[in-house]
């Protein structure tokens, strides 16, 4: 049996399970579903700077909002959208492998993909040794030597994470010098030479038998090219991923995110985009902004909503609860 | 003795405080006032829709924020600015009575200030009877018959709060019917005829000697203009209060509200603009969004005070932690 929804939010990090919240204060039938609970921010390790809630897990945060958003009747899941269509009364089927759901308004909120440096034994060498979330695969190296590839404000924190339990971390970046926050940068410092900056230089080829042996250094360090490390943690920044919201027809911006007005809504109507996904405030992603455009989508959703209650029949009869109201 | 900062804040409610925890990431030097502690939201009552934080009261909800900014070395503090102006060199200068105190950048957070009906005896009445915030002054009338004069999600959150004291509360609004969000419209329903709405209608005259006795209809209600009340509750609203931004040239939007870009950037270099006073997201004005706006101005300041490090200088040496540093 199909599920009729007024919304489908695809993402559960910040920016969905806001969604979800105000959806569900708005008393929408709403589904929320993502290929990994908690987004991003569950893999940030401890969030510093989330107005009014002290030091906390990332993953813990998460899981607030998501009991905020289930008390308010909504339905959250981890699942995969596979295809995702648009009918001709409008309705939006939604594909989760062989099963479909049908909602009249989408809020896509699933963020970004993280970037890869693309080189030799990269592919073949992911989770023998080469990493993207330290704070994920990081604690594996407890006394070990790792590399960093980055040089923003993530690989920094990154580093000053690994220090806790890394013998040596070696910090690579393409430029002069690493551009983080300066409380990060200043505790960075504090670690000594613990954690050293390569700078002006980056690794152009992972070498290992089954398991990441050393890295290829693009220019010399230390007068030699070569670089022994037991992990790799690459930290070059996200893409957005905009496959589905291409399949509607959905118009991007010129970085490839996804272009809304103020209010999420994008070009397609009943389409509306929240979190990093979203260019809104250009490259100042937080769980802030997420929040509150996850919260300004789910606004934008249930206006379209009131306006839109013939959307998405079943047996001829508008279904989901905001259509049975109007 | 004169202080300088890299960045003052005017405004200590959700935007102001969370510009506050950022700017105070930054390392900034930091002072933050405020009228009134906490701003619209410590009179808000019980926060619901907080991502990330269960149901807490407005008030406690700023005094985490506060927290959080002041563990990072920002001084916050009740006061009232009564001028500002720009030098030359392009320092600004904020008067509180006899004291000034210089920075780099301001960000105005100050958010909104409510409306008033503009009737005879309201101003002579206020605080007698007249009020015009249910939380702060509601309790006053346990037992007694009030009236809300609005039709907005303010004005039925308002008569909720109230049917949990008031004997009777009638609630005014000039609409065919109130507007407000399901879950605060259902719970109204939920107390019966305790809260009577009284549609297209509104309150034209007040009358009372020292003391509200009632209040005089535009239209006629049950065969009477007159209604008596114990206390009238004015809910139609809030204006921008733009008198500081406009003393530095600021330009507004086309409802009185700050102008600025995506970035909380105003068109005067140095002054940047979140919360309330801003329509970013429309008549969308929350908590989150407050937050996330205050995140984004704190961010746009630093990136200004990086590029202006010879801003504000005392004694000929450029002051403020960030101008000592670059």
């Amino acid at each position: 049996m199909e599920e009729i929804y007024d919304s489908i939010i695809i993402g559960t990090g910040a920016a969905g399970l806001s969604a979800s919240l105000y959806a569900g204060r708005y008393t929408m039938k709403v589904f929320a579903l993502g290929k990994e609970f908690g987004g991003e921010t569950a893999t940030a390790g401890i969030i510093h700077n989330y107005p009014g809630v002290p030091d906390i897990e990332g993953y813990e945060l998460m899981k607030i909002m998501r009991k905020q958003a289930e008390a308010l009747g909504v339905t959250i899941a981890d699942g995969e959208v596979t295809d995702i269509t648009i009918d001709d009364s409008g309705c939006f089927i939604v594909r989760l492998g062989e099963k479909t759901h049908q909602s009249a308004s989408i809020i896509f909120a699933h963020g970004t993909k993280r970037r890869h440096l693309g080189i030799p034994n990269e592919k073949e060498l992911t989770g023998r040794g080469v990493h993207y979330c330290i704070t994920c695969d990081g604690p594996l190296y407890s006394g070990k030597t790792i590399a960093i590839v980055g040089g923003g404000d993530a690989s920094v924190k990154g580093a000053n994470l690994a220090a806790e339990y890394a013998e040596k971390i070696y910090l690579i970046t393409l430029e002069k010098e690493v551009r983080a926050e300066p409380i990060n940068y200043e505790l960075m410092k504090k670690h000594g030479d613990k954690v050293v900056v390569i700078a002006e230089n980056t690794v152009s080829e992972i070498v290992g038998n089954g398991m990441l042996e050393k890295v290829i250094l693009k220019n010399e360090y230390n007068g030699s090219r070569e670089l022994a490390v037991s992990g790799l943690f690459v930290e070059i920044g996200a893409v957005p991923d905009a496959t589905l919201p291409q399949k509607l027809g959905v118009s991007l911006d010129e970085c490839g995110y996804v272009a809304t007005d103020n209010m999420m809504k994008t070009n397609i109507p009943g389409v509306f985009a929240a979190g990093d996904i979203v260019n809104h405030f250009g490259s100042f992603k937080q769980d802030i902004t997420a929040a509150a455009m996850g919260a300004v989508a789910a606004t934008s959703a249930y206006d379209y909503r009131k306006k839109n209650g013939d959307v998405c029949v079943l047996h001829g009869i508008p279904h989901g609860a905001l259509a049975l109201r109007v």
